[in-house]
């Protein structure tokens, strides 16, 4: 049998994942082609920057499937430098506190080049898979622009609103946040081949990234929650907790903000099952929340427990295996 | 006398010979301010190249007041890479046969961020003057978006038109050209400020920039000729042209395209009197050409010969020294 898989992706641990997507395929005997591995990636929080155009979580994703991404760092093109960002700063231009790589800016302007063009993220995506062979098809949640705005409780300037990026990177997601939103994201549409790509998949896998600010935009997307519900795939999720503490990131704080446990339990439940109204079959805990597989079974979902840790492309490929064997794939 | 210059001016050759005004204007004590000499530049080479906008000219002047020029390849900045170009090489973006550097690239990214914003070209060029100590101040010749379109005979392919810098840059101006076009120039108007400088100046230099491409498309904004015609301070030209031949760039392919001969007395013949229908009163000429002196004054301009290699600024500011006596200034 050769799967049709759907990984739903945000960032650095929806790169690590996908990558075990492609290695978990390549075991079975599978190059993994566009017909058989379709990423759904988080565009939630792409920007425009002095008039170019980012998409971070799309570029992680794509760096690491063509193996160009800076692994100690954990994002953008590894031997990298800045000299391009140095003379925006003297220009006083951008975010100082956004570091953009000469490499990376590559990506962007040609990207920002081909949508001033006319093309659509889709077909960005398109151009940019034709450089490197990535073993999987890319594609944006949305073709629409669509932001996350982070409101948060500044001590010392009251409740205010910012762009995700400014909140995550500059401020290191240390203001409390009290909401995040995307808005116009409910005139939102999935990209096209979406739908189609879940409704046709032989198993769905919600990949271990941040529940509230990568996974979360991809499930407002007007489409991919009903999608998600009526394919005749499984869908399983994997946690993005470990031990009750999240791997990376801040999702705990994101977590926080819209009231969900940082726990296993707690994510599953905000994905909720497909018997009532989430998206789940199933559900991968780490081995060391197998305490909470007696709770997720009891709101629905399958639950196994395996060891959750992406140290490297082997052990992410285990975690999809398993994932796998959940959708009995 | 603290007089007022204003120069009309393209790139390598403007910048050589602003470089010299400013230092002339140091050798009678005044350190060249933004009330002593104005510089129109000409925005008719600047393009739109992936999303982002370049202004080759006011980039070449900007950078040789800021003494930051590359001197030795003639453009751009000193000490630049080029990272960034490769990349947009290796996403197949851009055109290949035109480069960008690092460090030009961060001035044009700031532009395009600010120009995305809603400033002007004119406030662009106000934000770019307060990086540097330039001694000048720098106005674009309009600030509507006025490209210079060529029309060539191509051998292989016919009559058919192309931006400027593609011809000047990619073909390295081989094609014969049939016609220089800046389509909707005539809806154009002078950049604020323009008008108002030549009206008030003591003196108005043309500098011995390509009078098709550089200083043609200046003199073809509506309201720029007429200021020039009408202004009480003398206008003084210098010749491009020395023994006959072009100092640089293929200026000779671009009068012979409009039927001007290739000669000191060519190039006063198209800017012509202001007793008549042109735009001088005086012209200066290269020692090599005295013989063109006659000529010159028949057309009724004052005309004098002297050296005119622009080899260092000393020599460039002597130049201007003697334009200025010339403007009797």
């Amino acid at each position: 049998m050769t799967p049709r898989i759907v990984v739903l992706a945000g960032g650095v641990g929806g790169s690590k994942f996908v990558l075990g997507a492609r290695e978990a395929l390549r075991r079975r005997g599978i190059a993994a082609s566009t017909d058989h591995l379709t990423v759904v990636v988080n565009t939630g929080d792409d920007l425009w920057l002095s008039g170019v155009r980012l998409q971070p979580d799309v570029d992680s994703i794509t760096y690491a499937l063509a193996g160009v991404n800076d692994t100690a760092r954990g994002w953008g093109r590894q031997d990298d430098s800045e000299r391009v960002n140095a003379e925006l700063q003297a220009w006083g231009v951008g975010w100082p506190w956004f570091t953009l790589g000469d490499l990376d800016l590559g990506t962007h302007l040609a990207r920002t080049g081909w949508l001033r063009e006319g093309a659509t993220p889709t077909g960005v995506l398109e151009r940019m898979a034709t450089r490197w062979d990535l073993g999987a098809r890319l594609l944006p949640m949305t073709d629409a622009e669509v932001d996350t705005v982070v409101t948060v409780d500044d001590p010392d300037r009251g409740p205010r609103s910012m762009h995700f990026q400014e909140w995550w990177t500059r401020h290191r997601a240390t203001l409390p946040p009290l909401a995040f939103d995307n808005p116009g994201i409910e005139a939102a549409a999935p990209a096209p081949g979406v739908a189609e790509a879940i409704a046709e998949a032989d198993a769905v896998l919600i990949a271990p990234s941040n529940p509230v600010v990568s996974i979360g935009p991809i499930l407002a997307v007007p489409g991919i929650r009903s999608a998600l519900r009526q394919t005749s795939a499984p869908v399983v999720g994997v946690s993005p907790i470990i031990g009750g503490r999240v791997v990376r990131g801040m999702a705990d704080v994101c977590l926080g903000a819209i009231g969900v446990e940082t726990s296993a339990v707690g994510v599953a439940g905000l994905y909720g099952s497909r018997r009532d109204e989430g998206v789940l079959d199933a559900w991968l805990v780490a081995e060391e929340d197998v305490d909470a597989i007696e709770t997720v079974e009891a709101i629905g979902l399958t639950a196994h427990a395996r060891p959750l840790w992406m140290t490297d492309p082997t052990r992410s490929a285990d975690i999809v295996e398993a994932a796998l064997a959940q959708a009995r794939v």
